[in-house]
């Protein structure tokens, strides 16, 4: 089953295909077996007084950059849905892209759950940690 | 120290004027001492595929919804900051509006933490539960 | 699916039945439908230097809490394991009982998800919440 | 600030100094800077029926491992208290060891916050994940 099934210019096709606007603030740069990196492009869209990346846009960056992820091992599955996501802010984001690092821990018939790690692009110590569980649909054959 | 600051009107007020746009897609319906209630009206903008309204906003909502309850105790401190967020997803909310119902459970001199319970208007269950920890600036005197 | 199946007696007899010892630090005071109330005894075993109840101990009620509120409802089903704590300690425990009021949320097909305040026995305020997330056997016929 | 102040040793002849009993179920195997390497020897005590490691054991050696980290980075500061724990079980661990690697991700001036994951020995994949956030005395001079 830990044999990836899409590569990263599949999984963003197939996610425009059937959740379109999902990519839209995001940039998968690699994948590979239980791994993905993902980057959100920094945009003043984003921004809160002070200059701050939003929170829900952390949120979305580490739900999205898990999820990338999971399909590259579990292939064209369209319905996985997050069950949890629990997020830390440890400092505040620079104005800049942040990168986000994914790990899956646990890849099962019905669930999945992984790490992120995101960082302020050309930073070295993170600026949020986030764990995100997906319930995997039971039609899915692994 | 338990004593309610601001009404519903002046934290509406003092939210559009420290954090243009934070309010334009919730409602305030009630505050009292550490617990407020909060309705995100629906919009076919938060909706996912398959008409399910999408994971950041009910994110956005608990965190927003629980802000609201501490600005209600420690007043017009606009920088508090989300230290944690946790959120687990229960049913897939209806095309309808959200409501939050927050608690705060502390409220210390540096950080604040409660819970929020998320309701599809008209249901008797939770569509998600989500809590919440703030780091308060230590300028603030409670 | 929302008819309770055992009552607080039944519970703790099966408890100790399939897993001697669990309930020996813990007491079932009440169990209603989705909720149930949880006495720990004070013990001198759970201190911490400077008179705190340990960590641990706090979150082994919680754990404990909302098994026996699972387990009213889906009945005699001993595979449940937890997949998911998080817990915030919020103030230090006073040296006495804690008491754990545990509220389900979902009690779905493969997931069963959960709150649990718990208060120092006498207090308004709770010294620490949980919420927890259990597995639920796929032999489980609801 | 990111110089390691205590050594593996040391650290372990300050915890039971000020906490008697803390390290009898842990082995402090490395410490380096902001990181952590502790095993929890198997111990039939630990054990549930079906020969499963209990859950609490499993949170009492993410709290206390990454409490080892934290302690190497802020030397002889006693009273750092754990505010927030969040785990989740990805595997039922083997009856065997279990040895966790701790990293700090933000080590502030309140608040230290960190990641878990441990391993039954000689195994890849990890049994659980954890993080967990600590709140440092106020008066401890970083």
């Amino acid at each position: 089953m830990n044999e990836q099934q899409l590569s990263a210019e599949e999984i963003a096709e197939f996610l425009n295909e059937v959740f379109p606007g999902a990519m839209e603030n995001f940039k998968i740069e690699e994948v590979v077996p239980m791994r993905a990196r993902i980057r959100m492009p920094f945009s003043t869209r984003q921004l809160r007084p002070g200059g701050t990346i939003s929170g829900p846009s952390l949120m979305a960056l580490a739900d999205t950059g898990l999820w990338v992820a999971l399909l590259a091992m579990i292939g064209r599955v369209p319905l996985s849905v997050t069950s949890h996501l629990d997020i830390d802010f440890l400092r505040k984001p620079a104005p800049a892209d942040v990168i986000a690092h994914t790990t899956l821990h646990k890849l099962g018939k019905r669930l999945a759950v992984g790490d992120v790690l995101m960082y302020s692009d050309g930073e070295s110590m993170p600026c949020a940690r986030a764990s995100v569980t997906y319930a995997i649909p039971s039609s899915h054959k692994p």
